[in-house]
């Protein structure tokens, strides 16, 4: 199942995208179901309940699929001038959670001698989180190096510590998509990277979170970077220095992972800097993530 | 006034500490006074209210100190069994905000050669956050290398971006204290700070959220760490490398800031490290960091 978070008219609401491609408003959908609202009306709040609402759910879109597209059914069309997708989680717990240089050609192009022999994790600011469309503000008169680096952004699902390897896909919920935008120029004055990549809007997410039994092989996921329709970046999990148990199992060793926590797992090769001279991204510039089993993330820097 | 999160019984509240040293719950204080709630129940969502809801809290507070302390008056002592303050603010929109490297002195134990050119920025995840009195574990299977850095925090009070540095202090709801405590050794394996400065009950807060109009000259703010009542650390504001206002206004060029946000705004010299051999943090020692205009924070490593 894909998770959103919709904006439907003047609300925000949790929603399902279905095989139809509509969008489910799951509360309202319940609601015209059975008369009675338990689903929680952010994909947050349904990621901290857990196992039990997740069944309610399934049985609330396997309703929706036999019924008409109407507002009182909470079934709309993706196309829809009323619907809009925002960050499935616009407000993570904690800072949404980046793990440096985890690709190694990547590790190379940033002129990296060694790969890391520890995660290099780093944050960005919840003040940069946009959803599928939203545009990224260039911050012109702040940096005049501003960078993309496509990511697959795993979602926690349960509250944890002192998470082995051999658990850790447990206490996954799904699967996103991350821009990790970054200033390059700002990333190297402060030395350290937080304010290099928390510009407002520096995070585009989503379109959805698609749940892990959507996702069979979360190893061997594909990952293409293309701007303006270029490939500039592609790359594969299976090529991850510190792969995906590796990453929560290091994280929640003295830190408390909680529902909702977004882990960025990294970027591959073919960033703007990379390049000679540099593709840094300019006004009008659209950035778009693949990953086939998880969605295409598209955004546009602002005009 | 000295805004802090009790617990009282079962219930979390934000109160004020009055000048006789009572705990006066601002809610129930308020309710018995007239009647009527209008003072939010969090600290900061009184910071988001603004200056409207502090006229009404000085009413309050100032009917309070004519009465007896009683639970109907939402009036306890500070010695209360049942009364336990907690942090300040458990759970900022951001992460907590650090400034490292910002007393030259503590730049140059930590082997630093030239003076920061940009503020170094990097954060604390909020479970790292606990309150007055609660104790920090030391997290022996992950660190062996655990280390202390009193710090004065900034609470900011307004939403802005893009803040000069001549409007800054209007930003700034108030000051309270911040022990940054550090794992040097991930810190340093890691390369980037967050995950050595984010183990969870790393980063105790409080005991007070001091308002501004209160702290007359936060330029010159005297900063003290005792361990097991030495004297480790001694600094002052005058001395701070990126002062308070210029902080504010390099951290929100591009990120917007909040209210609730808690900037770290640096420790001096005399952390453990510095020392040779370096003095890090053992199970029973007690770790107290006193500015006097703020109040002295006091946390102990659990045993």
């Amino acid at each position: 199942m894909r998770f959103v978070t919709a904006r439907i008219g003047e609300y925000e609401t949790a929603g399902v995208v279905s095989e139809q491609e509509q969008i489910i408003d799951l509360k309202q959908a319940q609601f015209a179901m059975k008369n009675e609202v338990s689903i929680p009306e952010t994909v947050s709040g349904i990621i901290e309940q857990g196992a039990e609402v997740m069944v309610e759910i399934k049985k609330v879109v396997e309703w929706a699929s036999h019924q008409k597209e109407s507002k009182t059914n909470g079934i709309y069309s993706l196309s829809d001038r009323d619907v809009r997708l925002m960050a499935p989680i616009p407000q993570p717990p904690k800072n949404v959670l980046c793990i440096g240089k985890n690709y190694a050609d990547h590790a190379a192009e940033m002129g990296a001698e060694n790969l890391p022999s520890h995660p290099i994790v780093f944050t960005k600011a919840p003040t940069t989180i946009i959803g599928q469309e939203e545009e990224i503000d260039p911050h012109k008169e702040v940096t005049s190096e501003l960078d993309y680096e496509g990511e697959i952004g795993v979602v926690i699902g349960r509250r944890g510590r002192g998470i082995s390897k051999e658990e850790a896909m447990d206490y996954i919920f799904g699967y996103t998509l991350i821009n990790d935008v970054t200033a390059r120029d700002l990333q190297q004055n402060h030395k350290q990277f937080f304010l290099g990549k928390s510009l407002d809007t520096s995070c585009p997410m989503g379109p959805y979170i698609v749940h892990k039994d959507a996702v069979s092989h979360p190893d061997k996921l594909e990952l293409i970077t293309k701007v303006n329709g270029e490939v500039r970046q592609k790359g594969n999990t299976s090529q991850l220095i510190f792969d995906i148990p590796t990453l929560i199992h290091i994280l929640s060793k003295g830190m408390t992972l909680e529902p909702g926590d977004v882990i960025a797992t990294g970027t591959p090769a073919g960033v703007g800097k990379g390049f000679t001279p540099p593709k840094f991204l300019q006004p009008g510039d659209e950035i778009e993530i693949t990953v086939n089993e998880i969605g295409t993330l598209i955004n546009r820097i602002k005009k």
